[in-house]
C-alpha cells in the first residue's frame, strides 16, 4: 500500500524556482572575468536568465540528456548555466580549465559534450582546444557583444545575445528525479579519468543534507562565497544548497589571492566560506602580514586534502572563525563527512577538542560507513581498529559514465551494495572517521595493517628531516615491511640508527621500519603531491637488510 | 538518461539504523507512565528492541502494509513501536486518547487497525473500546508482566513479554519509498475524520527540511524535548529528525505542567523544546511564579496555534529563549513554514522584529505556497493581498485514507496541483506568512474579502470587551457585511455606538461593521475554541439594520 502523498519529482529547477519565489531579493554576486568589476544582482533575476538560457540551449540543439560542458570560474554566468542545463533536461558537465589540452579533450570527447561554454579569458585555450572536441558543434563566450573574444573558434556564440534573443516565457520540464543532472570526471593516478553522473535526486538530497546544522549549516542569514571551483564538484554542492536555503552567494571569480579573497569577505559581510587548505595559507599570511581582521566571517569549510592541525587552531583562536573538517570524493558529490562537535564534547578540555577536529569528522545523516579487512569482513567501529573504507548512499555513484572501469562496488553479506573510498580510516565509536592511510600505500605485514602516514608523520617531526616516505617492501616471512625513504635537510646530520631511534616509544614494535634510505629527492606529480607509486618503481631493486 | 547514483530508497529504518551506527551512545530519556520514573538507554538499545518488536509485531500476525494503532503518551516504546511498525513494512497510526470513545472506534475501525498498544493507565478506556472495534486482533499493553492492568480486554498481550520471546536477529526489509508508513486523522469540525497516510520518503524528506537551520536547527548538540504528543501528527516529525540529526532526546510522559517539563529541562539538560501555547502559558505561570530560570534552553517552537506576542517576548527578553514560530497541517506531516530571520533583518529595529515574529514564517525548502482569489487566480505576494493559502510538496498529502472527502486538491493553470489549507493570508516579498483568517470566516463584501480575525482583534482591545466574535451576514447589495457579536465584561457599560466609534481610524471605512449585537455568551467547541458554526447557526434569523 502506497502513502497518499504528493507524487512530486526531487528536481533542480524546483531550487532556483523556490530561490526565486521565496528569497526573490537576495543577492548574487559576483567578480568578474572581464574586468574584476562587481557584478550584482538577484535569485529572481538569475531565475529569469536561467530560463532563458535553457530556451537558448533549446536554439542550439541541446536535447534531453545532452551534455553541456563549461570551462569557467566561480560567476553568475557559470550559475546560470548550473540551472538552465539540468533544469531544461541536460547534463551539465563542468571542465578543470587547469588540466592538460590533452585531458581536456578526451573527457570533453569521452563525454560527447555538445556545447561547451568558456569564459573568455579561456579564450586561446579554447581555440586550441576546438580542433580536438569530435562533437562540441557550438561554442558560448561567456560575455557581451563589446567583449567577444577575437579568436578563432568555430561556431562561437555570445551568452548575452542568445539570452536577448529570447523572451522569459519558458516552464521547466517535469521528468523523472534519477535522471542525470551533472557530470564530473575523476582524475584518477592510473588509468583514464572516469565520470561521476549525478542525478537530480541525488543532487537534492545532498543540498539538503549539506546545509544541516552537522554539516555546514546553511540559512537565509548566511553569506556564502565558495572559493572551492565550481567545475571542482560542484563547488562542493554550495551554488544547490545555497539557492534552497535563499543564502546570498559571492562568487569570486579567477583571483583567489589572499588580499582580493579579504576584501571580498568584507565588503560583501561574507559569513562562510568554503575551500582547500592551499587557498587559506594563502589568505592566512596576508591576513597576518597586513594585520587584517574579520568583521562577519563566522566559519572556514576546509576540505580536498586534510586541514592543517596548525590551520585549525589558528582561525579559531586568532580570528574566531570555526573550521568546518570535511571531507568527500567526487563519487560523493562530494560531502561524506564534516567535523561537528556532539553534545558531550561541549565538557571536553580544548586539546582533546583540537585533536577532535583534526578527524575528518562523521557522516551526514544519508551517508552510512564501514571499515572492512582485506577479506572483506567489517572491522569494529572502536577507533582503533583500522580497515578500508566503504560507503553508502543516495548521493554515492554506482558505477561510472558509459561503465569506465567497471563496476566499482563491493557486496556485504546482507547484498548491501558499498563504494570503496580507497582511504584506509579508523572509526570511533560516535562516528568519527580518521584517514590512517591511503590503501594502496598501507604496508600489510604479517596480516596486520601499517599506516605510511603515521610513519612518515613521525619521520618529518625529526628536526633533521626535509621530506620522509614510507612504503612497504616485500619480505619472505611478513608479507610486507615498511621502510623509510628520506631527504636530509641541507647541512644537517642524521644516520639510519638515529631515526630508528627516534621511532622508539613513539610506535608499536611491530612497526618499526626495517631500514632507512637516504636520497637527494622524492618523485612528486604534476599537483606536488609526493608519487608513492613512482618512488615504488625506483626501489623496485631495494633488498631489505639481512 | 539517468544518472549513476545508488538506487537506495529513503526508508524510515534507515533513521534509527544511522542513529545505533553513528550516534549508538546518545541516551533517550523516558518519564515512564507506570510510576512517573526516569527511563534511561541508548539509541542502540532502542535499535535493537524495535528489531525484536518487529519481529514480534509479525508473530501477532501484522503483515506489509497492515495498520498498527497506538493510544500512548511520549516514550520510549512508542518511540520504539514509531519504528518498529514503519521499519517493517506496517503503518503507525497514533490516536489521540483524549477523543470520545466514539471518535476512537471509528477512526480504529475505517483505519481497519489489526493491533491496538496502549499506555498502562489508558487501559479502562481500552476496555470500553474493545467491543466497538471490530477489526483489533491483538492488544498490547505497553509494560513489563508486573504492570499489566487487570482488564477484560480480549486478546491482551504484554509488551515487554512480546520482547523478550524474540531473538534480535532481524533485518529491516527494503521496498518502495513510497509505501505508507504512518497514519494520522485530522477531527475536521465538519464532516468525519480523514485520515493522511504519509509515506518512507515523505517522513524521511520531512526529517531532513524540519533539521534545517532554518526550520527547527537540530544538531547533535542539541537534547530535545518534544512537549507535543507523539499522537498529533508524529510530534512535529522530531521522532524521526532527532534520530537523523542523533540529538537525545527526553520524553515527559503525561505530565505536562510546568513544574514537571521545568524539572525535566533542567535534570536532562534540554536545549530545545515544541508545543503548542498552553502548554507554554503554563510553563512561564511556573517560572514566574517560583523565580526559575533556564540553564540550558535555547529555543522554544511554538505551533498548533498563533503564538501571543506577548509569550514571544516573554521567553525572548526575560528568559533569552529563541521562540521559533510554526506553522503546519497534519496534511503536511506536518511542518510548512517556521519563522526564523533573514540577513537583513538583522539591521532592523526589535519592534519591527517582534512584528514580523508575530508572523508563521517562510516555507521550508520542499513546500511551495501560493494565495488565489475565489476565481483561483494567484494573487501577489505584496504582504496586503490576502487570499486561500494553497501548498504542495513532497510531505503534503494528494488525498485522504480511502479516498475520504474526494479528492481535495486544485489544479492551477500550468496542471500543478495545490493543496487548500483553508487559512486566508498575506505573503510578503520575503515569503514571511500572515493567517488573516480561516476561508470558511472571511468576509466577502463587494468582491473584495475582510478578515474577521482583524476585527475581533481591535474589539477585544476595547476594555469593556470580555469576547467577541465576526461573521459575515448576507446583504443585498454587498453579499456579505460583518457584525461584531459580543459578551461585554461583567458590570462594563458599553454601547453599540461607543464600539463602532472605537473602530474608526483603526480599519478602511468599508471594513466596519455594519451592527454590533450583544450577547451572554457565545458557542465554544468541545476544545474551548469559539465555534463561528454554530454562532452562525444561531444567526440565521439575524435582519441588517435598515
Amino acid at each position: 500500500m502506497l502513502g497518499l502523498m504528493m507524487d512530486q519529482p526531487l528536481l533542480i529547477s524546483d531550487l532556483i524556482r523556490h530561490a526565486d519565489r521565496h528569497h526573490g531579493d537576495t543577492e548574487i554576486v559576483s567578480k568578474t572575468v572581464e574586468d574584476g568589476s562587481v557584478h550584482r544582482y538577484t535569485y529572481r533575476e538569475a531565475h529569469g536568465r536561467a530560463r532563458r538560457l535553457a530556451k537558448a540551449l533549446g536554439g542550439l540543439g541541446v536535447q534531453t540528456g545532452d551534455r553541456v560542458a563549461t570551462l569557467a570560474w566561480n560567476g553568475y554566468r557559470h550559475f546560470e548555466i548550473y540551472y538552465a542545463v539540468a533544469g531544461s533536461g541536460g547534463v551539465i558537465h563542468t571542465i578543470n580549465p587547469r588540466l592538460f589540452p590533452e585531458q581536456i579533450a578526451y573527457i570533453a570527447n569521452h563525454a560527447e559534450d555538445r556545447v561547451l561554454c568558456f569564459d573568455i579569458n579561456l579564450a586561446p585555450l579554447v581555440e586550441k582546444l576546438a580542433p580536438m572536441l569530435k562533437t562540441v558543434k557550438a561554442y558560448v563566450a561567456m560575455c557581451a557583444r563589446a567583449a567577444m573574444p577575437k579568436a578563432s573558434i568555430p561556431g562561437l556564440h555570445c551568452y548575452e545575445e542568445l539570452l536577448e534573443a529570447q523572451d522569459g516565457r519558458y516552464d521547466w520540464p517535469s521528468f523523472d528525479e534519477r535522471t542525470a543532472a551533472c557530470l564530473c570526471y575523476t582524475s584518477g593516478t592510473t588509468g583514464n579519468p572516469k565520470g561521476a553522473l549525478y542525478s537530480h535526486r541525488s543532487t537534492m538530497l545532498h543540498a539538503y543534507a549539506a546545509a544541516l546544522p552537522d554539516a555546514l549549516n546553511l540559512s537565509a542569514r548566511d553569506v556564502i562565497l565558495p572559493v572551492v571551483p565550481m567545475f571542482h564538484v560542484n563547488a562542493w554542492g554550495l551554488p544547490y544548497s545555497c539557492a534552497a536555503m535563499g543564502a546570498k552567494v559571492v562568487f569570486p571569480g579567477q583571483h583567489l589571492d589572499g588580499k582580493s579573497l579579504h576584501t571580498l569577505f568584507e565588503q560583501e559581510g561574507v559569513t562562510m566560506s568554503a575551500g582547500v587548505p592551499t587557498v587559506w595559507l594563502g589568505l592566512l599570511a596576508t591576513m597576518k602580514e597586513q594585520k587584517l581582521k574579520f568583521s562577519t566571517l563566522r566559519a572556514v569549510v576546509i576540505g580536498g586534502s586534510a586541514a592543517p592541525p596548525a590551520m585549525i587552531r589558528t582561525f579559531q583562536e586568532e580570528y574566531g572563525v570555526q573550521v568546518l573538517h570535511a571531507w568527500g570524493m567526487t563519487e560523493m558529490s562530494p560531502l561524506g563527512t564534516v567535523c561537528t562537535f556532539k553534545a558531550k564534547h561541549a565538557k571536553w578540555g580544548k586539546e582533546d577538542r583540537y585533536a577532535l577536529q583534526n578527524k575528518i569528522g562523521r557522516v551526514l545523516f544519508g551517508v552510512d560507513t564501514r571499515i572492512v579487512d582485506e577479506n572483506g569482513k567489517e572491522l569494529p567501529r572502536d577507533g582503533k581498529a583500522f580497515g578500508d573504507l566503504q560507503v553508502r548512499g543516495p548521493w554515492i555513484v554506482s558505477g561510472y559514465f558509459k561503465g569506465e572501469g567497471g563496476d566499482p562496488l563491493k557486496k556485504d553479506a546482507a547484498g548491501e551494495a558499498w563504494f570503496p573510498t580507497g582511504d584506509v580510516v579508523t572509526i570511533d565509536p560516535d562516528g568519527y572517521i580518521q584517514i590512517t592511510d591511503r590503501s594502496k600505500d598501507v604496508i600489510k605485514s604479517g596480516g596486520e595493517w601499517i599506516s605510511s602516514i603515521d610513519l612518515e608523520n613521525i619521520a618529518v617531526a625529526h628536526p633533521a628531516v626535509q621530506e620522509a616516505a614510507v612504503i612497504g617492501v616485500r619480505h619472505p616471512k611478513w608479507d610486507e615491511r615498511p621502510i623509510v625513504v628520506v631527504v636530509r635537510k641541507a647541512g644537517q646530520e642524521l644516520s639510519r640508527e638515529d631515526l630508528l631511534k627516534f621511532y622508539e616509544g613513539k610506535i608499536a614494535k611491530w612497526w618499526m621500519p626495517e631500514d632507512v634510505v637516504f636520497v637527494n629527492e622524492l618523485p612528486h606529480t604534476a599537483t606536488g603531491k609526493l608519487s608513492k607509486l613512482t618512488l615504488r618503481q625506483q626501489m623496485k631493486d631495494y633488498q631489505l637488510p639481512g
